[in-house]
C-alpha cells in the first residue's frame, strides 16, 4: 500500500519538520559558505506555524506567540538605541582625541577645544577659539607662546600623537579582530547575500572597531565613517540576535535584521534616516521584504533620535554639516553643477581603479607582510603634509561642515573672508558697497582659504574633495557673477542684500557627485542629501550632479568600489543590479562539461554505506543529487554533503547494527530485504525532495535571475525528464566571469 | 546527426528569437489575460542584445543603440511633464469650479474667488475673501445682498451646480470610458502585476478621468484625489509608451513605466516625489528593479517641478496643504497621538468594510442599475448638508489645508479664533494675557468652528476625516495645557508668546493615521507626511500614529482597500505582502485533481492537426505540455494556446498541402517519414522549452514565492521525471481563497 502513487500531505515525511529534531549539526552551514534560502524561510516559516498552532491552546502560548510577533520590533529598538549611542560615543571621542593632537584643555582633560573655550567667559563671539584655557602642546611643555619654536613643536606633538593613535589602530587590530580593518560594506554585502563568516559581526570585532574608528579618525587617516559605521551596526544587530531565538537560529532572518542594521549605520553616519533605508534597499540588501523596510526606517528613527540626544555636536543636530540654504538656484548654474558632476564620475573612476591597484600590489607583494609599517608610514606623511594646512589639519568632517556652510555676517572662518567681512575699509570697497554687493567680493582671506583648499585637495580623498572642488567652483561663480554683475547673462542673480549665488550648495554637490562616483549611489545619495538640506529646492541640482557623476563613472568602469572589492575578494556574490546579457544555455554552464567523467549521484536504493562514504571522499561537491538507478536517471531529490556526513557518523555511532555493508535508503517505504541482510540506514529525513530544475535549454539570463530571486545555491538540469548536470551559485559566477574576459578561478567560495 | 545529445548554443532553434518574426499576433496577449514576465524579460533581453550587437558595426547602428538606452529617460521626463501639467490644470479646474457654485468674478469668469479678490484694490488683508467684484449668485440674480433670500438662492444654486457636475460627470464615463470610474488603485495594481485590461490606460480613459475629476470634485462629492491622479498618470505614461518600440511591444517593460508613473500620480497629488517613489516601491508595483527606482524617482521630480511652476495654489508650494511648524511637541503628547492612531485603525477598519459592503449591494442588488441615479441622489444629499456648515462647503483639500494651519496672528480662520485674534478685549482676556498665555484662550469663533467640524466629521471621508478629528483633539489639548499650565503635568508646555501646542500638528497626525488605517500604507505615508512639513522633527509623531493605525487596523481586518476592492473584483492578483502559511504541497493544488480525467498533453511526435485541433476545441486551457509520449510522460516543453491556434491556422492558410491528417512536430529534426505522407507542420519555434518545474512534494509556500518572484503563469508539476499535472496562478489564488475559507470561484480571470 505504501508508495503507492500520490500521497496525501499527512502522512508523507516531511523534510523541514524532521531537520531540528534529528541530528544535531543538521540543517546548519560550514564557515565560508553560501545559505540555502529557500530552506532557512521554510524553516522560519515551520516555526511560525507551530507557534500559531500552539497559540490556539492555551494562554501562555497564546502570550508567547504575541510577544514572538512583537520580538522584532523590540530587536529594532534595541539595535537603533544601540547603533545611536555607540555613533554618538565615536563622535564625541575622536572630536575630542582630534583635539588632542593640538593641546588641552586646562578645565578639564576631558574638554575639547570648543567646549573648553565656551566654558571659559573670556572669549568674544568673533575669536571663539581662542581661550586661555586651551593651550597647545608648545605652550605647556616649553612655555613658548610666539615664534617659530611654538610652531615646530606643535608640529612635532602632532605628528607624535598622529603615529601613537595610527600604531594603537593597527596593533588592536591585528591582535584582536582581523575582521575590523577596511570598511566592511563589500563583506556586509556579501554576508547579507546568503554568505557565511563567522566573527566578521562577533563581539571583538564591535569592540576593536569601534576603538579603532576613533583612533584611525583622530590619526587624520582620511577615511569615510559611514562604511565602518555600518559595520559596527551590523555588529550590534548580529550580537543582539542572539537574545530571540527566531533571529538566532535563522539566517535568513538573521539577514534581514542585519539589513535593517545597514540602514541605521547609515542614518547615524549622516543623519539621514530615509536615506539610511534608501541605501540599505538600494545598495546593500539582498533579501529586503517589505516588512523590513517598515521596521528598518524604525531602527533608523530611533539610532537618529538616540545620537540627537545624546548631541555629540552641540548644535541639536544629527550631523556636524547639516545646512540650511535660502538663495534659490538659478537654471543657468545647472552648467557648473554638471561640470561638478563629471568631476566626480572621472575622480570616483579613478579613486576606484587607483585603490584597487593598490588593494591588489598589496596582496601581491611583499608590501603585505608590513601592514604596520605601511599604516605608520601612511600616518606620518599624512601629519606631515596635514598640519600646515588650515583645511586638512582638522577632521574631515569639520572640514566638509565648514565647506557647505553659507556664510553668515559673524562667520570667522577664512572661507567667509569677504571684504565686508575682512574689516578692512578700502576704498574700493566702498565704491563697490555703493551698489550694496560689495559685501561679497572676495577679500584676502578668501583668496589664501582658496589657495589652501586647493592644495588640500591633492591628498584628501572621498566626499571632502568632492566638497572642495565644488566650493572652490562656487566661489568663482560667486566672484564672476558679481564681478559681472550688470552682463545680460548674470542679471538678475545679485539683487542687494542677499547672495548672489550660494558657493556651500556647490560643496555640497561636489560631495555628492564624489560619493556617488565612488559608491554609484543614486535615490540614496539625493535623499541623504536632501535629508541635510531639508529642502525640496536643492534637489534638482543634486539629481543633475548625481546622474552625470554616475554615467560618467560607469562609462569608465561599471563597478563601484564595494563591488571591485567584492571581486578582489573573490567573494561569491551575485550582483542583482547588472543583468546577465549573454546568450548562453544552461547546458553551457552545468557540470560534468563533456568530456568530464559523468555527475557523481546517489541512487534512492541499492547504495551501501561504504560506497556513499567513499563517493563522499572522492569527491569536493556541497551535495548529492538522488536518482532512482544509474540507468534511469530520473530525479528523486538533493542530499545536502554535510548532512549526508553527519547522518552517516550519527548512523555509525548510535544505530545498532550498521556496517560498510549496510544499505542506504532514501526511498519512501523499504524493499523486500533478507532477514540476514545488516539493517539499513534511512535517508528520506535529510532529502530535499523538491530540488530546483531547469532544462538544458534554459537561457543562462532566466537561470540566474532564477538564483537571484530565490536565493539558491545550486540547481539541478534535465533534459526529457533525465538528470544531466548541475549548476552551482559557484559555476554560475565562474561563467559570468568568464563572459566578462576575466579570470573564473578570481571566484575563491563556494 | 542531427538530435544527438548535447547541443550547442548556435544551432539550436531559439524560441525567442523567432517570436518577433514568424506569424503575427505569436508572443501577444489576450484581454484580461496575465502575461508571462519571464518571457516578455527574455524577449526584452534579446532585443536589448541584439542592438548591443548591431551597434558594434555602424555609426547610425551605435547612434540607434544610444538613443534606445536614453529612451527610457526621455519617456520619464515627458511623462512628468505632461502629468504634472495636466495635474496642474486639474488643480485650477476644479477650484474655479468649486467657487462658481457660490458665484461669479465680474472682472473676469475664468477668476476664481481668491484671484478675483487678489486682482481688487477696494479689500484689507484682513477681509481678504470680501470684495465687491465678486458676487454670489443672490447678488447677481435676484439682486439681494442680504437676508434670508440671498441664503436661500445661494443654497439652491450651490445645488444646483453640484447636481449638474455630478450628472455631467456620471453620464461622460458611462458614455465615453467606464474605466475611468472609481479611484483606479487595485486595477493599476492588477495591471502592474501583469493582467491586461486594454482601454483601461487608454487616451478616452485619459481624457474623460480628468475631465470628470474635475467635475466630481468641484460638485463636492468626496474622494481622495491621489488615486484619480495616479491613474490619470499612468495613462499619460500608457500613452507616451507608443512613442518608443521598446516599452510599447513589450508588456514587461511598459510595466516599469506604469510603476513609475504612479510614484509621478502620488507626487503631484501630496508634492512628494520621495514619497511617491515609496509608494510605487511599497503599495502599487510588482516588479520593481532598481533601475526602476532612480527614474521614477526622476520622472516624480519633474512632475513635482512642473507642478511648482504651474503654480496652482499661488503659493509657490507643490501642495495646498504645505505647513511650517515650529514648535517641538512634548514626550506625553505621544499619547494623544496614540489615540489618534488608534482611532485611525479603527475607522479605516469600518471604513473598507462599509465602501465594500455598499459594492457588493450595488453588485448584487437593483442598486447596480441606476447609477446615474444614485450618483445624483448621493449629490444633492452631500450638497444639501454641506452648504449650511462652512467647513464640509469648501473643498475638502482647502479643507486640509485649513486644518493644518498653524494659526498665525493676521489669520482670519475661524479655527484660529483665539481670544487675542477675535479682538473684543474683555476683562478675563486681559487677567489671564498679564501670564502672556491668554492669546491662545479659545474664543467663541473656535467654539463655533469646532462643533462645525464635529459636523462634518459625520459625513466627511477619507483624509479630511482624520485632520478634522485630530484638530479637535488639538485644540483640546491646547485649552487643557493653557488652563491647567500650572499643573505639574504640562510644566514646560507654556511659554509666553510661544503656542503651548500645535493643533494643526494633530491634524496631520490624525490625516496620517486615517489614510493609513485604509490603506495600510507604512513608510511611504510617513515619508509624505514628512515631505509636507520638511523636517524631521515630527516624524516621531506621524510615526507612532502610523504605526497605532496599522496595528489596529490589521487586527480587525488584513486588508488594505486596494486589496479589498480586489478581491472583490475577482483579479488574479497575487499579494506580495502576505506569506503563505498552509503546509500543504503542490500535488494538493496541481490539476488533474485525484478522479479527474488525465492532463491534456501534446506528443512531441506522432499527432495529427486535427487531433490537436480536437483537442483545442475540446478543452479551454491556456496552454498544453508537451511530452515525448503518453506512455512515457517525460516533459519536452510547454506550448501556449494562442501561439499553437495562431499558427495552425497561419499553416492551415499558407503552408501548401497541409491537411488534417498532417503530423504535427515538435521534435527538434523530422522522423523518417514516407513520402506520401502529408507535410509536417514543424512547431517546435513555439515551443518553450524551458518550462518551470517543481516537484509533487514541494511545499505549496515555495511554489507561491516562485510564483510571485518569476512571475509565472503555469508551471508543471514532475514526480520522478513523470510529468503529473500543472499549477496555474489561478489554481494558486482559489487554493489560497480555499484556505483562507473564501469562495474560490471569486477568482474571475486566468
Amino acid at each position: 500500500i505504501c508508495c503507492a502513487g500520490t500521497m496525501s500531505p499527512n502522512n508523507s515525511p516531511k523534510l523541514m519538520d524532521l531537520l531540528d529534531d534529528t541530528v544535531p549539526g543538521i540543517g546548519t552551514y560550514e564557515d565560508f559558505n553560501t545559505i540555502d534560502w529557500v530552506r532557512e524561510k521554510s524553516k522560519d516559516r515551520d516555526r511560525h506555524r507551530e507557534i500559531t498552532n500552539k497559540s490556539k491552546q492555551s494562554t501562555v502560548a497564546l502570550l508567547f506567540s504575541i510577544s514572538d510577533a512583537f520580538s522584532g520590533w523590540l530587536l529594532m529598538l534595541l539595535i537603533g538605541l544601540m547603533s545611536g549611542a555607540l555613533a554618538g560615543g565615536i563622535d564625541i571621542a575622536a572630536h575630542w582625541m582630534t583635539d588632542l593632537k593640538e593641546g588641552v584643555c586646562l578645565n578639564g582633560l576631558w574638554f575639547n577645544h570648543e567646549h573648553c573655550c565656551w566654558a571659559s567667559n573670556e572669549t568674544t563671539f568673533q575669536e571663539r577659539d581662542k581661550c586661555p584655557q586651551w593651550k597647545s602642546w608648545a605652550e605647556l611643555m616649553v612655555g613658548v607662546s610666539e615664534g617659530p619654536g611654538l610652531y615646530v613643536v606643535n608640529y612635532f606633538m602632532y605628528m607624535c600623537w598622529a603615529l601613537l593613535f595610527a600604531f594603537l589602530a593597527v596593533i588592536l587590530v591585528r591582535a584582536f579582530a582581523p575582521y575590523a580593518c577596511g570598511s566592511g560594506i563589500p563583506e556586509i554585502k556579501t554576508v547579507l547575500s546568503g554568505f557565511i563568516i563567522r566573527g566578521y559581526l562577533g563581539k571583538w570585532t564591535l569592540i576593536i572597531k569601534t576603538i579603532t574608528l576613533v583612533l584611525a579618525v583622530s590619526s587624520g587617516l582620511s577615511l569615510g565613517k559611514e562604511g565602518p559605521l555600518v559595520h559596527v551596526a551590523c555588529c550590534c544587530a548580529n550580537i543582539l540576535c542572539h537574545f530571540f531565538t527566531k533571529y538566532r537560529r535563522n539566517e535568513a532572518k538573521r539577514r534581514e535584521v542585519l539589513s535593517a542594521a545597514s540602514a541605521v549605520g547609515v542614518s547615524v553616519a549622516f543623519g539621514a534616516p530615509i536615506g539610511g533605508v534608501l541605501f540599505s534597499l538600494e545598495e546593500v540588501s539582498y533579501y529586503f521584504p517589505l516588512k523590513t523596510l517598515w521596521r528598518s526606517f524604525f531602527a533608523a528613527l530611533v539610532a537618529a533620535f538616540t545620537l540627537r540626544s545624546i548631541n555629540p555636536f552641540g548644535n541639536s543636530r544629527l550631523v556636524l554639516f547639516y545646512v540650511e540654504f535660502h538663495t534659490p538656484w538659478h537654471l543657468l548654474e545647472l552648467i557648473p553643477f554638471v561640470l561638478l558632476g563629471i568631476f566626480g564620475g572621472l575622480w570616483g573612476a579613478f579613486f576606484i581603479r587607483a585603490n584597487i591597484a593598490w588593494c591588489r600590489l598589496r596582496k601581491n607583494t611583499c608590501l603585505g607582510h608590513y601592514p604596520v609599517l605601511e599604516v605608520v608610514v601612511v600616518t606620518l606623511l599624512t601629519a606631515f603634509l596635514a598640519f600646515p594646512i588650515e583645511y586638512t589639519r582638522m577632521s574631515s568632517s569639520e572640514l566638509i561642515s565648514e565647506l557647505f556652510n553659507d556664510c553668515g555676517l559673524l562667520d570667522s572662518s577664512k572661507l567667509c573672508g569677504y571684504t565686508s567681512n575682512s574689516g578692512s575699509a578700502s576704498g574700493s570697497v566702498n565704491a563697490t558697497a555703493a551698489n550694496g554687493l560689495g559685501a561679497r567680493l572676495a577679500g584676502p582671506d578668501l583668496y589664501t582659504a582658496m589657495w589652501q583648499l586647493a592644495l588640500a585637495l591633492l591628498f584628501i580623498p572621498s566626499m571632502a574633495v568632492g566638497a572642495i572642488a565644488g566650493r572652490l567652483l562656487g566661489v568663482c561663480m560667486e566672484q564672476l557673477a558679481i564681478r559681472h554683475h550688470e552682463r545680460d547673462i548674470f542679471r538678475g542673480w545679485c539683487s542687494p542684500g542677499a547672495d548672489c549665488i550660494t558657493p556651500g550648495l556647490y560643496a555640497m554637490v561636489g560631495a555628492a557627485a564624489c560619493l556617488g562616483g565612488v559608491t554609484r549611489m543614486t535615490v540614496s545619495l539625493v535623499v541623504i542629501m536632501f535629508e541635510l538640506t531639508g529642502g525640496l529646492e536643492y534637489i534638482v541640482p543634486l539629481m543633475a550632479a548625481a546622474m552625470t557623476s554616475k554615467w560618467v563613472a560607469d562609462a569608465l568602469g561599471r563597478e563601484s568600489i564595494y563591488e571591485a572589492h567584492i571581486r578582489l575578494n573573490g567573494y561569491p556574490f551575485l550582483e542583482a543590479k547588472e543583468e546577465f546579457r549573454h546568450k548562453t544555455l544552461a547546458t553551457d554552464v552545468m557540470r560534468p562539461r563533456r568530456g568530464d567523467p559523468l555527475l557523481s549521484v546517489l541512487t534512492e536504493s541499492g547504495m551501501t554505506v561504504e560506497e556513499v562514504e567513499r563517493l563522499i571522499a572522492d569527491t569536493t561537491y556541497s551535495g548529492f543529487p538522488v536518482v532512482i538507478s544509474q540507468q534511469s536517471p530520473r530525479l528523486v531529490g538533493f542530499v545536502l554533503r554535510r548532512d549526508l556526513v553527519i547522518s552517516l557518523e550519527n548512523a555509525r555511532r548510535n544505530q545498532e547494527g550498521v556496517v560498510s555493508m549496510s544499505p542506504i535508503l532514501f526511498t519512501e517505504c523499504d524493499p523486500p530485504m533478507s532477514p540476514s541482510a545488516p539493517p539499513a540506514v534511512k535517508l528520506r529525513s535529510i532529502l530535499d525532495l523538491s530540488p530546483f530544475t531547469v532544462t538544458v535549454h534554459t537561457p543562462m539570463e532566466i537561470v540566474v535571475d532564477i538564483f537571484r530571486k530565490l536565493g539558491l545555491r545550486q540547481c539541478l538540469v534535465i533534459q526529457n525528464g533525465r538528470l544531466l548536470g548541475i549548476i552551482t551559485k559557484k559555476d554560475i559566477l565562474k561563467h559570468m566571469a568568464q563572459m566578462a574576459n576575466r579570470d573564473p578561478d578570481s571566484i575563491l567560495f563556494n
